[in-house]
């Protein structure tokens, strides 16, 4: 169906185009952008969208977490992050059937979709369950089969990866597996090798974490002999496109030598404070011509993926960090959120701004609630005030996913309950 | 009228009370918590409020902002503070109107109650049109005529700030004014002795600015000829209650002295880092025993008065400050937004808990939101996924100023559209 949204005010992000337009008129044809201006006329079959007074901006896009981890949330308080892994997340994880992996990923489309989320980077296992989830809701998706060496089960993980890959990766329209790396700490030479020669036959994404700690950081360096982490993405990950999700503990040299490569990095602020890992020099990667994007995280650490959220946290830690109220101006903030999303999921020429000739990918914000009055400065105003609440409309791929707030595919009450009743049952008390 | 809540999970934070308390209920007699247990009995009269599956909470306290500041909201951004100050705000600042002000703080009161807080500590001029404000929508207040010696103008300062006392602390039940010094790097020896001696004459709490960044610090130790900052706050202020908003830059040294005295802290954490402030060591105030509380501060640097945001950013940064994932429990910041600023404010026997003879200060809040569910810690649910859009009702001193996210006392769009046009007309570009 097409839709017409009526005198919205846009935040493209397009570059060529004004940055803020009031009154203005978006009709979608064919899950695409057909047209952007004033007094669009349409046929009486148009469903029309009346957005006086609200904003409309593309859709948000997270570059790391991990969708099925939303049945963790807040179970993490007054643990350090070894321990909340070996004694309660490891053992609970174990317990977690298709059907539990199935629900707990809906509950996290049903978050993203509710804060004008379209698409998410996702590292977990059971990755066929993820995609069933996204698909019955309507969401872009990318994820993997994560690889590590755990267990001396590169081989078999890598295996499964690719079998997943040949049965999933033209399956969907808007859902694509991508090379899913757990980390070079937990990932020796030969299955980091195999992994990047996948990316390369396949011409697919790597997805992998990367200096999220101190301790991440001086085992990598250990690990594979080197004096810089950054030696290793060198020997290897040149000829791919990689998503680096942390990237905290990483010296001046070493993010000099990551604005040379063919990266983009997943900044995740609030989880990062959350394991007491610290806080990554972005600024210092921004001035250096780095593709930052924002990450949630999955919940466990992240709490959960308001996006807005995770926009505020960014622009204000550069701030606070390096004692600079000029860092991060708000509209690059915006950006990270959006068309840096897109680039670093090589999606730049179908989402992350609202052009004509793009897929119809938008949101849009009621910004007439308490905290968002007057105005001020939009751009402002959206990474620091607005909430996912905010969000009335998600449109993905040219279908309306939320209207008005309600969901349209699915009853949240019970999904909150199916999950409510899976982390009863898996907890270990 | 007296109130039953009805079934509500409760957390009280009383100390000689279970943490979490399901299904209990609460009577509200005389604007006071007459009792609190199962099946409680009532008369037809009494006013029952379901709250069977939410959480009853004491409405949070904020212990610094700029009320009448809310019509600068979203100003700040690509300005450094001084040129916001000197080049947006002061020639605006100027231009207001008494009933601006009135307007403005309405525009506060309504954030406020919307997103569970029941006191603001203020600090701003025309402290009367403040009150009358709070006042007409039912919440509680400490206010001030802001003193400092910009202009020479201490004397007089103190003068309209004494004559503003008399006229008021005795005329509202739960509004009243404090002695407000600006800040020692502002305000001279003469005029801080003389704001000391009125405190201490009239028994009144004093509120400052005290070391929000690096230069105030420096200009408080050359303009009083001290090492330590806290040298002159020994000098003049041991025997008030003082309120010292910010208190980011502070030595060990510093901080050590500061636990030997009878001040409070004010954190107000999203500011600090949005003026590039950094980040207060407040994990250290805390092992030393200061009494921490939270503030917003004003919506031009702080954005928004929502306190869960504000629990949420003073629990995750000195995680990350000092990398460690155990600090700031949720629960010891759940106190920090309640009882700890009772406690700065002096008004612990009446707020800050829900115990049975305190004044009836409760919020309820719904958690099955896509944010909240499935609710795992509840009290790390509170601090890290909560909103102030959570919040379904506030009572104040035993009245219900909203209910069911309406504000009873007043229509909140007329209120938005007049501070829209105050800034309008003041703005100038």
């Amino acid at each position: 169906m097409d839709i017409l949204i009526k005198n919205c005010n846009l935040i493209s992000m397009a570059e060529n185009r004004k940055k803020y337009e009031r009154d203005t008129d978006i009709l979608i044809q064919n899950k695409k952008i057909a047209k952007i201006g004033k007094n669009i006329e349409v046929s009486n079959e148009t469903k029309i969208i009346d957005a006086k007074g609200r904003i409309c901006m593309p859709g948000l896009i997270n570059t790391h977490a991990h969708l099925s981890m939303s049945i963790f949330r807040e179970t993490l308080d007054g643990y350090t992050l070894q321990d909340w892994l070996t004694k309660k997340i490891w053992p609970m994880e174990d317990k977690l059937t298709r059907e539990d992996i199935y629900y707990a990923s809906l509950l996290s489309f049903i978050e993203m979709v509710s804060t004008g989320c379209v698409i998410a980077n996702d590292q977990y296992f059971m990755a066929e369950e993820t995609i069933r989830a996204a698909n019955d809701i309507g969401v872009r998706l990318q994820t993997t089969r994560t690889v590590n060496d755990v267990g001396n089960l590169g081989e078999q993980r890598i295996k499964e990866l690719e079998d997943l890959i040949k049965e999933y990766n033209n399956r969907y329209e808007n859902i694509t597996l991508n090379i899913g790396i757990h980390g070079l700490y937990t990932t020796g030479t030969d299955t980091v090798k195999k992994c990047i020669e996948l990316a390369k036959k396949l011409d697919l994404s790597v997805h992998m974490h990367f200096c999220e700690n101190e301790k991440e950081t001086e085992d990598i360096k250990q690990a594979y002999n080197v004096v810089s982490t950054v030696d290793v993405l060198n020997k290897y990950f040149t000829e791919t496109n990689s998503i680096l999700a942390h990237v905290v503990k990483v010296s001046d040299e070493e993010i000099d030598a990551l604005s040379k490569m063919n990266i983009s990095v997943a900044h995740c602020p609030v989880s990062n404070l959350r394991l007491g890992c610290g806080i990554a020099p972005i600024q210092k990667m921004i001035d250096k011509g780095i593709n930052v994007s924002l990450g949630t995280d999955g919940q466990g650490s992240g709490s959960n993926l308001d996006m807005f959220e995770t926009m505020k946290f960014a622009a204000l830690l550069q701030k606070g960090k390096y004692e600079n109220a000029k860092n991060m101006e708000a509209y690059e903030v915006l950006k990270m959120a959006t068309i840096n999303g897109a680039k670093a999921l090589r999606l730049e020429d179908k989402i992350g701004t609202i052009e004509v000739g793009k897929d119809a990918d938008i949101i849009i914000l009621d910004l007439n609630t308490e905290t968002c009055q007057p105005e001020g400065n939009i751009f402002s105003n959206i990474v620091y005030n607005a909430k996912g609440s905010n969000v009335t409309t998600t449109i993905i791929n040219g279908k309306i996913v939320m209207e008005n707030r309600q969901i349209l595919s699915i009853n949240k009450q019970e999904i909150f309950e199916k999950c409510t009743n899976i982390i009863n049952k898996i907890s270990t008390k």
